[in-house]
């Protein structure tokens, strides 16, 4: 190996000079990597033959192996496959602190595509762009993505194809599929440039190695993650100086919003009977609309948002008594976990995104980002501001994998929450549902109307729109979330 | 439904006065369940046509679904199939404060093999010895096990059978299968009569309900569960008052391993050349055999412990520059994340079994809970005392499943020891290593001989047997490692 290419060589004893150096520089990165709030992501990707596999081998061997995970993506799991395609890079990301190696992942996949028609290629830049959203959704939140592409010429390649064919210890590493991508040469790194121009960003940047040499090579990685690694934490600094701020007035971003949400009529009669006859029905439809989308393989995610004592389980309640227990999880939503916290806020909830023909149902969601979140000042607006986005992409990413996603604000006027939360602490079983948080939210009631009124307008979407449920009437609400979810269900199985 | 039977039926009027009572009991059992610090287990099985599936369901409708999961067990994942068969179950339990509803489970499983032949037959007294020890383990660690056995008689079954396939709505209910189980009958309630009788424990004894009447087995379910809670809450009270004490003398319980571990010589010498001549050709070897293990689909699982600054990190990089990075991780075992903590002291370990064909190394293990927890008085000393059993078990389903294990204890005198950390404290890379914890293992040194011992002497097996290393001189442990591993792969491929 390394003599592929006429390129000049690195000499031996230069490379062994070499080595002991950066393997110190790499291992006290490591050491100061467990002490900080970020993860590190080292992406392994390349034309063919460039030798991938044995940079990570070769890094695996400089680093402390205790603090890496090296994360190999072969063919998918029946579990990944019935997710959403980011789901296993999800899975698979490195808490704070640690450090991962992918070899191949999302860009692999995007290349193994091979697109050459108009569409095939339209769909790739698709794809990109959702790669680089998700690149930078990870750069946002204090990740360092460095990613390696090893690049090797044409006639390199075919040298390099050649001399692993001769050796009898590497020949078996050479199939009819790599002499195929060889002669494909050309359009293989046309593809190659296309994906690396379009998910190049200045925060998740490539880096283009020449891997002629193996010496150079394996010397360029290693120097390019420890330049990218000091120069990441140099700049943090920089901006761990500016402190966040605790927001003082709450103003809204899109008062459309806040119209739509203060003008639900939100007083309406429905008498018992009549609820419970209209509730039965929809029950039943629901019960039938739900094991079709099952049979279909579609899964659906209810989200569910609302005042404090809106009534979100009580309705989560009618919606489950409607569905088999056994395909259903219902995820509530309170503090996370320490190992939550030490990943990206949307981790927690890619966690639980179903299954196939499964049903999972958020009691509260990822929305408490631009919600409390965004109002008691745990994440800056730099950050409340972005998740819209971020939002509507991961609820996009559900859709386009054939996931019904259902949204309900139910909402509430301020004297029917007082009247909930007296009769709650005057009833000895309902007093465990009231605390002093109950109480100080309330405080901030016209803040957090501003806040769901931009959440309404900033994060739907037309096959993910909020549905605004008026709740003061507690059957009202119910029967509302029934109807409204069974239709959404059945348009979505016909559409 | 419900009609099934000529035993008198519960009247409508007094099965709906009784559900009211019934629900806010179990609401408020899950109430106190939130802020108690064991999990509810309860386990829905039962004859064919006994209504298993709508029990789980009106529980459901009757529990805050909120705080509780039903986990149904379908056909096996391919992530769950290469791994030993309780693995689906242990990453399915839930965290204390919570309760979970297995519908169907490992009772299940082992039902379905319909066993007959008097070998089958001992397989299925085998796999209930697992069971009864997995549900004996999760006793112990305080999880209330609830088990449900839904009986119906032979004629009730074709009744409900019958029932069930006249009306329209739930004929598809009904399958051939069903019909040919009803047939079976006398066979399959013999099987299941031995299946209860050797899981049926003190700790999670089974309770045979007749499902003949739905109503009355509703409620006996509800009642069932809530009395065996209060029951449970009641019982730990009483223990909660015995205090754990910390222990204050540490004395062998097999005096033969103390033995073993005292007389191993640990001097050894090895030039450099010598040394790295034979590491080259032994990396080489387990090259080969780690590949070949991989082609072959079994997975291999190293276990590190040894004395503070014996040598398990250089151990470990020198094993993993022989693997493939890509196949390979390492679990560094530090104190556990609340989530962790929230199982029981094994789950933790469970979760990192390998898929086949790939490598786990846990550089120190589930050997803590005899070590440092036996020490530290972090757990009772029934728990560790147990945790031999528990130990050996948890590998012995591993080996089971085919999958390679080898554990190494590195041994190091005081002496040396104490020259390591001198050397950790007077250079600048290497400070990070050592803190004022070693120091205070160190003064423990005779008492962790002795728990050592006991480790070698009582969690050793033929298929998982310790293997001590001489640690003194840094290279002969390396290499010592390197060809116990190999030879130990090889015979395990060849066997």
């Amino acid at each position: 190996m390394g003599k592929a290419s006429d390129a000049p060589r690195m000499p031996k004893r230069q490379y062994e000079a070499r080595v002991p150096l950066l393997r110190a520089g790499l291992v006290q990165m490591q050491v100061s990597l467990q002490r900080s709030p970020f993860s590190v992501l080292l992406v392994i990707a390349g034309d063919e033959a460039s030798g991938k596999g044995d940079v990570v081998n070769i890094l695996n061997g400089w680093l402390d192996p205790r603090g890496v995970d090296t994360m190999a993506f072969h063919e998918l799991s029946d579990e990944e496959r019935e997710r959403p395609p980011m789901w296993r890079y999800w899975r698979s990301l490195p808490p704070r602190g640690r450090m991962a190696i992918f070899s191949g992942g999302w860009h692999a996949d995007a290349l193994a595509a091979d697109p050459r028609s108009p569409r095939e290629l339209a769909d790739f830049d698709h794809t990109h762009a959702r790669l680089a959203h998700f690149e930078g959704l990870l750069a946002d939140s204090g990740t360092l993505i460095v990613k390696i592409w090893l690049r090797l010429s044409k006639a390199t390649q075919r040298a390099r194809l050649r001399e692993l064919e001769e050796d009898p210890d590497t020949a078996w590493r050479v199939s009819a599929d790599d002499w195929k991508s060889h002669r494909d040469y050309d359009r293989l790194a046309r593809t190659g440039e296309r994906m690396r121009r379009a998910t190049h960003r200045p925060e998740a940047p490539w880096h283009v190695i020449d891997a002629a040499d193996t010496r150079s090579r394996n010397l360029a990685v290693g120097d390019t993650l420890l330049a990218r690694f000091h120069e990441h934490v140099r700049r943090r600094e920089k901006i761990a100086t500016r402190h966040a701020r605790r927001p003082t007035r709450t103003v809204p971003l899109r008062p459309a919003g806040l119209r739509r949400l203060q003008a639900l009529p939100l007083d309406h009669r429905l008498s018992e009977a009549d609820y419970e006859a209209k509730r039965d029905k929809w029950l039943g439809r629901l019960n039938r609309a739900v094991r079709h989308a099952a049979e279909l393989g579609r899964s659906i995610v209810w989200v569910f948002e609302g005042w404090d004592a809106a009534g979100k389980g009580g309705a989560i309640r009618r919606l489950t008594s409607a569905i088999d227990a056994r395909d259903c999880r219902v995820i509530p939503v309170a503090k996370p976990t320490d190992e939550e916290k030490s990943h990206h806020y949307l981790w927690r909830f890619w966690r639980h995104v179903p299954r196939a023909g499964r049903v999972t149902i958020y009691d509260r969601s990822w929305y408490g980002r631009v919600l409390v979140e965004r109002l008691e000042g745990f994440c800056t607006e730099p950050e409340w501001r972005r998740a819209y986005a971020e939002l509507k992409d991961f609820e996009e990413q559900l859709t386009d994998h054939g996931i019904i996603v259902l949204k309900f604000w139910l909402h509430l006027s301020k004297e029917e929450q007082l009247r909930r939360f007296r009769d709650r602490e005057g009833t000895d079983y309902k007093r465990h549902k009231i605390n002093a948080e109950d109480w100080r939210n309330r405080r901030k009631w016209h803040d957090y109307e501003v806040a769901v009124g931009d959440m309404l307008a900033l994060a739907s979407s037309p096959r993910a729109p909020w549905h605004l449920v008026a709740a003061n009437n507690k059957r009202f609400a119910r029967l509302e979330v029934l109807k409204s979810s069974c239709q959404r269900i059945m348009a979505a199985l016909e559409g």
